[in-house]
């Protein structure tokens, strides 16, 4: 066949496993999403029906792979955490990588209209995606530490900067500038002081970023031992840095 | 700062660069289209409208990446081939994979209701991508004749089992036994004798794939030396394997 | 300087990191050793000078990186294990494959008289190596009791072909044949019941492999605690598939 | 088997195949020579014995390995070029690394005694090794253009260097000191005037370092031509940059 001349050329796709049972951490972020963000109005320091696009897109990839136990967005990423022993597509990261990012691409711009209705996509958003292999629990906790401390920082400085353009009349430059130096304490002060913001009442979507996982169907409980529980996708807000989340959950990272 | 205590698990990231200096061919597939096509009712043995939805997306791709020098599509997978001297993302192989995967798909959701107004889009479909690395010239020419290979083999048997099945009325079972061990003429001679169809009248789109490349404005081959010349992506249908395709494009893998 | 010209070949040397925080694994085995076994006499079914040897040349390698933390020996491979935390040469994959194997070679080479004073090399013996990294201490435990059993294995099936041979005056093949299908017990009762040899009385070194390990001096346990403990490397024959093993040493796989 | 619970230990040792149809290039390096060099005496700049014992090595290793086509020496490293159609090995990087780095060590140890007959090696050398693929042929000749161009910067230096220290009595600070800021001809007229050393008159060995490369034997050329020609490994210093080289070895890249 003409065709199997030309076949060797398959000799140069090289194999890429991740390693065996290790975590696969897969972090998609939204690629030139400054420049996306101001072409499609976003509302600043936090656009409620942007984030709730993400989860949606991330609770679609969830649904899809069963074998993502975890999963965590902030602005325009999201971390998703696959059980270490999984074998999806033998583990091949191209594969994995490409094929996840894939989905969210195509979940956020089809259901995007459902949270921006009056405003349809200019142009086509992208996201960029890698996988991150971890050996041990306690990297994974960190990792997922290492975000939500993350995006206690970014929203801690954007809700007081926002506050000063927005409420406090400054320029951009000028509220870069009043807040140069400042720690975390006088940034809740200048929220609460001139604003009347208490920071820790403001929504924890913001504060704490979007926790996806899977729990058991509650009726589900009661089954027969035998069934594989049926189990469903629940969004939270909570804290993931202190032992409580993962003490809660002793299963979590099991397989 | 809390975060500088878990910031160590970003030495996690490994590096991943592609050889230097070696052509990138990258190349995307659908992801369980077989599926897709059913339940978006895709024409057989060629959809029309899909291929063409396919061809803007992939031009879109090479509208933004200009490193991109020729691209090929037969069917629901599309081919990039990237300047072997392009420096994209510091040629970091997860990071232009997946962004890749990430634009095209983006485009195909963005851009189906050009293509199909009547059929929304049912749910998300998604693509795997993966990069392969050629060091040589000849590699990329047997590569990209490897896949037009591919899509005349795939296309007469295509055309010939639904001609079987849409004009025969054999059922698909009977016309695959028709089908079994015959050769390229006798699938000539069936679709003539039985159904007067001159396979090579069909349109070259579904026979020879689609073919993207960059080619001079006109206007600007005029135009000061000096100025890089402005280029237009076009669209073309033609023989791939032979010589002439490259004879008459000798810059095409100069760089 | 002419040199500069040329020196961009240099981006063509890949980044190979070994995943940080997971146990390297290096094991290096003879190269086409039954030939060099033959051609040297080496006695059957073990040449104890051999096997000395071979431990000479791992406890040197042992000695000059102390980032080794046990080694495992049997016939003509050795297996050593870098605790997890290590950052020999930044964890370079290449690096450490190649310095560690040319270490052992020149050991090999180097202390061959000392075993061997009547023998002179008739050409130079090689080896191969290859890194593994391992996620878990589980997987450390596991692989050296995998070389272990591979030891005990061997070793029973080339005692009772040995003593076949060598006592019983079976030809090679007969003597395969003769083995053909038997199992561990029969091995043993071939070895009890035709040649008086109880197999467990044989040399440990011979069942159970070579061990190495650094221990604290005895002396120092008593020194200031705040001296980094000198340490000696010792050689044990000792089971490293039960518990005991791992339980008596704690700290052996801490970092 | 109690073998099999443990084999999946296996499972972690990745593939790591070199592109098929690069160039590799094997270059392996003394580890911590300046100390070996003080501690056995070499002679400065150059110790002939040491060089030719280096060549010694790199020649073993090229019988053994008929797919090295071309090598260079300098100093303490050597460089191997493996032609590109090489399966060696099934082109598996670790094990093409450390088995050639082996067996240059094994040799270099054994053959010891033949060039320093009077001077037993104090304590065993060793060499790191590493694999660079090169995707083009251009490459391969700036790859040994670099190392002959650093061959002779280097050698310049040290001839001049040693020259003002043996013969010009200055301490090894102070002929650092009269180098510092020196063009190539400065070097050259130090030598000339002050030491009556015509650079170009040097052994051709230390200016241009050891090439090693496989002709047909002479007889041979007459034979049929359906035999392969036998080989013979020869060793030249002459230059490999300029074009000459390799206009009168036409088909040594070409396979």
């Amino acid at each position: 066949m003409a065709n199997s001349k030309y076949s060797y050329v398959k000799n140069f796709e090289l194999p890429d496993p991740v390693l065996p049972d290790t975590f696969m951490l897969f972090r998609l972020d939204g690629h030139s999403f400054h420049r996306f963000t101001d072409v499609h109005g976003f509302e600043k320091p936090n656009d409620f029906r942007a984030l709730e696009l993400m989860d949606h897109a991330a609770r679609s990839v969830m649904e899809e792979y069963p074998d993502i136990v975890l999963a965590f967005g902030e602005s325009d990423e999201y971390s998703f955490l696959l059980k270490r022993s999984t074998s999806l597509y033998n583990r091949r990261e191209s594969k994995i990588v490409s094929t996840l990012t894939s989905l969210f691409t195509s979940c956020y711009v089809l259901y995007w209209p459902k949270y921006f209705p009056n405003k349809p996509l200019q142009y086509p958003p992208s996201f960029d995606g890698r996988i991150v292999p971890y050996p041990a629990e306690k990297h994974i906790r960190d990792y997922f530490a290492w975000r939500q401390a993350d995006t206690h920082v970014n929203n801690l400085y954007n809700a007081t900067f926002w506050a000063l353009v927005q409420q406090g009349g400054q320029t951009t430059a000028e509220a870069h500038a009043t807040l140069r130096g400042t720690f975390s304490k006088d940034k809740h002060e200048i929220l609460y002081s001139r604003f009347k913001i208490n920071y820790n009442q403001l929504d924890a979507r913001y504060r704490k970023g979007s926790i996806l996982l899977r729990e058991e169907e509650p009726e589900n409980k009661k089954a027969s031992k035998k069934a594989k529980p049926a189990t469903r996708i629940v969004l939270l807000h909570c804290d993931i840095i202190k032992d409580d989340f993962w003490n809660e959950r002793p299963t979590l990272l099991a397989d």
